[in-house]
C-alpha cells in the first residue's frame, strides 16, 4: 500500500484527497502557491511546501518544484486531482522516470484519450457508439451532401485541427452544407494552417450523461452508474444528479457496458469518465469523450453506491485489486450535486473574490458538504472560482431536491456573493424539478433575478 | 399532513426538527427562553416566540406560555424534541384537550412505560425478558434468600420506593443479603416512607444495547434494529454505534421482535426506543427501559438503514402510514456517534460556557454533523452541554471509526474547551478499538491525557 502521497493540487479536491489518504493511514504532502500559503489543504496535510508563486504556471503546473518536493518528501505516490496536471501524460511519464506512482491511468492511456479523433477512431472499434459522421476528412461539398444525406440533417461541420468551439458550422440543408463547407475550410486554412474539416450528425436536443468506471491492474472494470450533467453555463457543469432522470434500465445498461468496453479499450486503470452525448427523445447514446481523472462531480455517486472513488482510486495505484465485482455494486436513492462558486449569478457570473466574513455550512441527514473554505478564508482571484460542493441525497429525487433547498436555504457565506441564490431559482423551477430539460436549459430559462 | 408545527425544544434536537418540517414543507415555530434569542433554531425556523427567562422551568418547560404561542400560531402539531417535555404525559394531555397534535405516542403509553413497576409487569406479560427477581416485595430476609437462591448471586436489593440510584444495595452472598434487605428496608422507610424491597439479579458485566421502533395508528410496529450505547460515563451515553459489536444475528432478531413486542403491548405510536441490558458473556437480554421520544443517538439507526426518523414521527402524527414494512428495512454499514459536550475532559468534564471564536466542523464522505453551534456563538451555561454530534459512517467499523478520527481532528471549535481530545484517545484506545468491553469501560480506563 502506498504510505506517503503528494496531493498536487490545492481548494476542494485536495482536501478531499487528504481525508481519504488519512482514513487509510497515508502520509500526506501538501503543496501551495504563494496565494495559498493560509489555505485548507496545507492545514490538514501532514506536510506542506511552497511550490511557486500565484500564477498556476509557476506553481500548481510547475513540474520542476512539484517533483523537488516530491523527492525531498520521499513520498511514493502524487494525486492529482482534476485540472492542472491531472490529464498530462507528460508529468504522468516524468512520474514514472522518478519511480513514484502517478495515481491515474498510463500516460499511454491518458494521450489516446485525450487526442479527438484518436479517442473517436478506438472507440468505435471498441464498438462504443460514436456520432454518425464522415470516416475522415471530406474534400469536396459533393462528398459532403452525400454523407449528409446517409446520416440526415442538421449536421456539423468541423474543422480537424479546430478546437474550443472554433472551426464549427452548422448545416440544416444541403445549401447551408455546401455553403457551409467551403467557408468553414477556408477559415480553418486561415486560422489553423489547415482545411480538413469532417461532418457529424449534429445533435441540438441531448442530455450530457456520463459513466463513473473504475479499473484495477489485474484486469477488472467495473461501473459505478451514471450521472446527468445537463444543466451547464457556457459548457461549465453546475449541477449533477445520479440516476439521470432521463434513462431507462436498458439504455443505463447499454451505456454502462459500453463504458467498460472503452476502458478495456485503452487498458484503463484507476478512476475515469466516459462522458456521453444522450439523444434522449431517440433514447441513443454517444462517445462524447472521456475524462481520465476523478471529476469534480464524483460524490454523487459516492452517495449511491457507497462506493469510496478516491480509496479505490489509491488502492489501485498501490496495486490492489478493486474492493467491488460489478455484481457487489449496488444502488441506492437520489444524490444531487451543486457546485457553489463565488460569483455573481446576476452580473453574468463575474468572479467574487474576497473575504469569507461568515461561514457555516449545512449539515443533517443527506447532507454532505466538500469545501475547503473556512470562515476568514480570502478567496483570492487566481484560480477557479468554486467555493464548495453541495450534495444532498434522499430515498428518490424529491427528496434529494427538497433536502437541496433546505441545504442551500441553509447555507451561510458573507463577504463574497456567491451562486446560491441561481441554484435556488433552478430548484423552484418547474422545468427542472420535472426533470424533461437538455443542454439549453440555461439558453432557454436565463434565472435571473427579475425573471423569478 | 401537518401544516405548521412548534418545535418546543432548543439546541441541535430543535435544528433537526426544523430540517425535517422544511424537507417536508411543512412551517415551523420556534420558540426560545431569554438566553437563546440568537440561537441557530430560532433563526432557522419560520417564526419564532420568546417564552421565558433562562430558567428552563419559566421557559422551556412552560406549559402555558408553550401552548400560548401554539393557540396564538395556529400550529396543527407539537414536537417535543428530547428532553423537557417529552417524556411528559401531563403536556401530552393538554396538547390532546386543545386539539393539537403532540408528536408522540399517547399519554397512557407514556405514564405505563414511564412507572418502572408498572412497566416492568407489563413487558412480563407481553413475553419481554426482564431480570430475573422476586415477583414483588419480599417480606422476610428469609424470602429474599430463598429467591437469590433460585436466580443466583449477586442480587441486588432495590427500594420499591427508590429511584435514581437511591435505595439500592448489591449482595454477594446470603450474609450480605440478610444484612442488606433489613438495612435497606430501614432505610427505605426512613427516606420514603416505605419499607418495601424487591429482589433483581445484578449483572455487572453488560452492555447497553437498544432498538428503535417506528409505529404507526393503523396497528404497524417495525424496528430499525439495535444501537450499542455502552460506552457512558455516569448513566451519560457518550458514544453510540450500529450495529454492535457484541451481538450475533440471532440475538438481534430475538431482540428486535422483542422490541416490537414491548411497542405493541402499550399500543406505542411514532418512534420509540427500548432499551436492554445485554449480558454478553451469557448472551441474554433485559428490558431495562423504554424512552417514549426521539433520542440523541437517533442519526446512526438513520445512516444505516436510510430511514429518516423525524420524518417518520411527522408522518405517523399526521396519521398516515409508515414509509417501510419490516422487510423493506435493510442495514448497510456501520455508523458511529460521538457526542462533542462543552466541558474539560481533564478536569472532570467540567462544563465550559463562552463564545465559540472559530468554528468549522468536518465535512466529507460519510460525515454528518448535527449541531446548533455556529462562528460568534455563546454557549450559556443554562442548558446542557452538547454542542455538537459527529456521525460517521463507513462500510465496516474499521472505516467508520477511521472516518470519526479524522473528523474529529478536522472539528475546529475555538473559545471553549471540548470532549473532543477525550474522544480520540478513546478511538485510539486498544480495549475500544477491539470492540470487547462493557459499560465499566471509563471506570476502568480512565482515558485521561497523562494516561495516553
Amino acid at each position: 500500500m502506498l504510505k506517503k502521497v503528494l496531493v498536487a493540487n490545492r481548494g476542494e479536491i485536495a482536501v478531499r484527497i487528504i481525508r481519504a489518504c488519512k482514513e487509510l493511514d497515508i502520509e500526506t504532502v501538501a503543496v501551495y502557491s504563494e496565494a495559498d500559503h493560509d489555505a485548507l489543504h496545507v492545514r490538514l496535510a501532514d506536510e506542506a511546501y511552497c511550490i511557486g508563486p500565484v500564477s498556476a504556471a509557476s506553481s500548481y503546473l510547475n513540474f520542476t518544484n512539484i517533483m523537488s518536493v516530491a523527492t525531498l518528501t520521499e513520498v511514493d505516490g502524487i494525486h492529482p486531482g482534476y485540472g492542472f496536471l491531472a490529464e498530462n501524460a507528460d508529468f504522468a511519464e516524468i512520474c514514472a522516470a522518478c519511480n513514484i506512482t502517478f495515481i491515474g491511468p498510463s500516460p499511454w492511456a491518458i494521450s489516446q484519450m485525450g487526442t479527438k479523433d484518436v479517442a473517436r477512431t478506438v472507440m468505435k472499434k471498441a464498438g462504443v457508439p460514436v456520432v454518425p459522421g464522415s470516416k475522415g476528412i471530406i474534400e469536396t461539398p459533393d462528398d459532403g451532401v452525400k454523407i449528409a444525406e446517409e446520416i440526415g440533417y442538421p449536421v456539423i461541420i468541423k474543422a480537424t485541427a479546430g478546437g474550443g468551439g472554433k472551426g464549427i458550422r452548422v448545416a440544416h440543408n444541403e445549401s447551408e452544407l455546401r455553403k457551409g463547407i467551403s467557408v468553414t475550410q477556408k477559415e480553418a486554412q486561415a486560422n489553423f494552417g489547415n482545411p480538413g474539416v469532417y461532418l457529424e450528425k449534429y445533435i441540438e436536443d441531448f442530455r450530457h450523461v456520463e459513466i463513473q468506471v473504475l479499473a484495477d491492474s489485474h484486469g477488472n472494470v467495473i461501473h459505478l452508474g451514471e450521472r446527468d450533467c445537463t444543466i451547464q453555463r457556457r459548457l461549465q457543469k453546475l449541477v449533477e444528479e445520479t440516476p439521470s432522470p432521463a434513462l431507462d434500465q436498458n439504455i443505463r445498461e447499454e451505456m454502462g457496458q459500453a463504458a467498460v468496453r472503452a476502458a478495456q479499450a485503452v487498458e484503463y486503470t484507476g478512476a475515469g469518465t466516459i462522458e456521453f452525448i444522450y439523444d434522449h427523445r431517440e433514447k441513443k447514446f454517444y462517445f462524447m469523450e472521456m475524462n481520465t481523472r476523478i471529476q469534480v462531480e464524483h460524490p454523487v455517486t459516492e452517495m449511491v453506491t457507497g462506493i469510496d472513488i478516491i480509496k479505490e482510486q489509491l488502492l489501485v495505484a498501490s496495486g490492489e485489486k478493486l474492493s467491488y465485482t460489478q455484481d457487489e455494486v449496488t444502488f441506492n436513492g437520489w444524490a444531487i450535486e451543486c457546485r457553489i462558486n463565488a460569483e455573481n449569478p446576476d452580473k453574468n457570473f463575474i468572479p467574487s473574490p474576497g473575504k469569507i466574513t461568515m461561514y457555516l455550512p449545512p449539515g443533517g441527514l443527506g447532507v454532505r458538504v466538500d469545501s475547503a473554505a473556512f470562515p476568514g478564508y480570502t478567496i483570492t482571484p487566481y484560480y477557479d472560482s468554486m467555493i464548495a460542493k453541495v450534495i444532498t441525497y434522499g430515498k428518490d429525487r424529491k427528496e434529494a431536491m427538497a433536502k437541496m433547498k433546505r441545504a442551500l436555504e441553509e447555507f451561510v457565506i458573507d463577504g463574497v456573493d456567491t451562486t446560491i441564490p441561481f441554484h435556488l431559482r433552478l430548484f423552484n423551477h418547474e422545468v427542472f424539478v420535472g426533470g424533461d430539460f437538455n443542454t439549453k436549459f440555461l439558453e432557454t430559462y436565463s434565472l435571473k433575478e427579475e425573471d423569478n
